[in-house]
């Protein structure tokens, strides 16, 4: 029997898609299920008179494989996950390679990594993006683990990924152990920042303009023509024209409360845990816990005061031009800040991140998928060492000219009473940002004058540390171990 | 000999400080330190003609103690702690009680708590706050563990604390497990935030306003004569005034850049984890993270552009007064955020945490003890099952009357380019909160369309997911487990 390219466990529907995918670019593929009768099910049915080859058991599936053995589990993150490398591991050969291409935490790839060349076998932990359209069609894949394994793996996570302009595939390396979930990690924080950015100038737009569906279809169909052109931007275009059966909007009748457990809340403490301002995200993340918090607010809208009702008096279509600029600058910010976050990791976990190759894995197939991600390739295809994308000359012009706009769109927000949480954290990280000094002066002070905490001088050279007895009775000892 | 009341372990000057404050309350005290110079130089010392034993050994300090044993350690958080367990489980009595009054993370405590008791022995891991000068002359104490233990050291927490009206102490039971270190851990969030806004107030006077140190010294103590007043504005108040040697303002020597570690990111990694909205305090933790980058920043604002020079010409006693209200009212929302991150604890622990005897435990001894927190505990005396304490009447008419002046503040920094994060985050939270519909519907809308993710709806009930084929080629399969 023909001994096929690939193996794949797990036939949920992002797993059979990416089956499908596999052998429509002419690799064999063998599959396996923990219930068996999926696997007669697809065999017989989507894969169907296809170069795939249905094992009835994980011995059957595994002797079905060409050598070095490639086994994609397409199951659960978590538990799931540790049974079938415990399972795969004594059937498998030296120079094998696991694959795990679920949605999981980074560490529990890292830890997999090395469990796993401890057994002499290879391992990846890659990241998909596109849901189960991009599976089935080319998704972004960002795969990391056992450098050794990138070879074996490569003609055929290249074959089956999206390609963006001059065939450039949107999947490449990444790095070692947990990098490949990193990045996935990081896009999908991204990917909170900037739906929950299209949300806030939906909402702006709706309360504060009291534009009409239509209207904004319209203009969200405008801005997919220019530097905002993106994924994102153009299914807001068509879900704003979408028409319920009584020929309602569906949009209109979809609950404004939305969950949030995973990716996005990871991104935001790996940030806290790294010391990186991720401002946008973090504001991501807790403004959908607000807004499953529906009703709390319902009732609070009755308790709360706000200004009087919004209305529009000025020019709208020169408000709404700033509002585009103001999206666009916070995507800026957000991007700035997610790969200022990969920068730590690397730097934390060793990493040598291709931060433009990063780029270019996300210009096509996921979520995400930009024509502004193609300006960041340039960026560091121009500077692969620069400390931030908003130093960054295309960058930090379309900021200069877009700031004012930015920044009135905000305020009329804020006299207004729209919230627009992700707009202003990002207006606010760049006006800190570009702040020579801060006023932690004063905060190194407070902390100086309570817990004798010491402090540096701009006088001085970096590295020293003064105390000042602050009230001529504390005494000039400085802080031990204990901090209140 | 006379056995001792108490015994401390660890004589850094918090510790040292702790048991001169018991010894002058009445309590004999014994003391041990691993190294054992350290106890002859304080009982030499400082603990001279006092009621205080040196013990020279564990065995020593143990016999030395009434029974039941109280031994309560101030080293250094983490394995410190575990290692002076282990070498006190075997020398204990059953019904002996263990203290750790360092800045343990929460979960160590509610882990050595059961350990302890495993052992027979009862377990305290307490908040302690005030800094040096608090644990010597009354700290705020924020005690969980063994509801057993609490009765035993009752007398000589309430005993050593800080009192406020009618002599009221600071100190109270918090909770089973690690309910008094996570009541701690909101508390240094809170602190976080509190220091942040307060800078953020200073850098608006100073850039916007173009203040000097004086002028701004008499404001902040204006300030702590009304709703304000707080040890940290007190504090400021008297930074402000402090000149160096040279004659010159110590503050304006201050390198700004601020460190953080600690338990401010615990608090917004707990609230990311519980799924509540802290972002107040997420954002003062990352401001410090961008107060570190002090090379980036000083390089950044040298290419990023912001708008002309603020120069204000209004109303400069009226925008004072606005920045005020924006202060007080940014505080009661980081409150409210701190107090909602509590109650989600609460039920995820299974605490029974007392919320208005939290705020008396804060109100007197620790870094944030003000007349504010005596509101809070009104509003909870007022109505203990309060969702929320923004919806309190005191609370939501000072909110009410705070909120023009503080969107004024707000929008005049934002169009002059000064940095307020947590006064804007605040101001995006109350607006949020008071939404009775937030644009959440276009964000679920996005996720059915690019993900089958279903939502609910609007005209249907609670609990049914619907999922709309919005391509018309998408099919009517809804997400299975995997998530892009």
């Amino acid at each position: 029997m023909e001994k096929s390219d690939i193996g794949l466990i797990g036939l949920a529907v992002m797993g059979e898609n990416l089956v499908l995918n596999m052998e429509s670019k002419g690799f064999r593929v063998s599959v396996y299920n923990r219930t068996v009768e999926k696997v007669d099910k697809f065999v017989q049915g989507r894969g169907k008179d296809k170069n795939i080859f249905g094992a009835r058991s994980l011995e059957e599936f595994v002797s079905s494989l060409k050598s070095p053995r490639k086994v994609f589990l397409m199951v659960k993150a978590g538990q799931a996950v540790d049974d079938f490398i415990e399972k795969l591991i004594p059937v498998l050969d030296p120079g094998d390679v696991i694959i795990d291409g679920g949605n999981t935490h980074f560490p529990d790839t890292a830890r997999r990594t090395a469990y796993v060349e401890s057994k002499g076998l290879l391992y990846i932990g890659t990241g998909v993006s596109g849901g189960e359209e991009g599976a089935l069609k080319g998704p972004s894949m960002m795969p990391g683990g056992s450098p050794a394994a990138w070879p074996l793996v490569k003609p055929i996570f290249q074959g089956i990924c999206a390609k963006v302009e001059n065939g450039q595939p949107c999947c490449d390396w990444v790095g070692e152990g947990g990098a490949g979930h990193f990045v996935k990690m990081v896009h999908n924080g991204i990917e909170y920042g900037d739906i929950q950015l299209i949300c806030e100038c939906y909402h702006i737009m709706k309360e504060l303009l009291g534009m009409s569906n239509e209207e904004m279809h319209e203009t969200f169909a405008e801005w997919n023509k220019g530097d905002l052109d993106s994924y994102l931007v153009e299914i807001t275009r068509d879900i704003l024209a979408k028409k319920d059966e009584d020929g309602n909007y569906v949009l209109d009748y979809i609950l404004d409360t939305a969950g949030q457990k995973g990716t996005g809340k990871w991104t935001a403490i790996s940030a806290l845990d790294a010391g990186v301002p991720l401002t946008l995200i973090g504001e991501s993340v807790f403004a959908r816990c607000l807004s499953a918090q529906k009703e709390e607010r319902v009732a609070a809208s009755k308790i709360l005061q706000g200004p009087a009702p919004a209305k529009f008096t000025g020019d709208r279509k020169a408000f709404l031009e700033d509002l585009r600029k103001a999206l666009f600058a916070a995507k800026v910010v957000s991007y700035a800040q997610g790969y200022a976050l990969m920068k730590a990791a690397a730097k934390e976990y060793g990493w040598n991140l291709n931060y433009g190759g990063i780029a270019l894995m996300w210009r096509g197939g996921c979520i995400i998928r930009s024509v502004f991600l193609g300006k960041i390739k340039e960026a560091f295809d121009n500077n692969p060492e620069i400390a931030n994308i908003l130093l960054d000359p295309y960058f930090s012009g379309k900021l200069a000219e877009a700031q004012s706009g930015w920044r009135n769109v905000l305020a009329q927000a804020i006299v207004n009473g729209v919230p627009a949480p992700c707009l202003s954290a990002a207006l606010e990280y760049y006006d800190g940002y570009r702040c020579e000094r801060l006023p932690a002066n004063l905060l190194q002070a407070q902390r100086d004058f309570f817990g004798a905490h010491t402090y540096e001088r701009t006088d001085m050279p970096r590295g020293q540390f003064f105390h000042t007895n602050w009230t001529g009775h504390g005494g000039d000892t400085v802080a031990g171990t204990y901090i209140a």
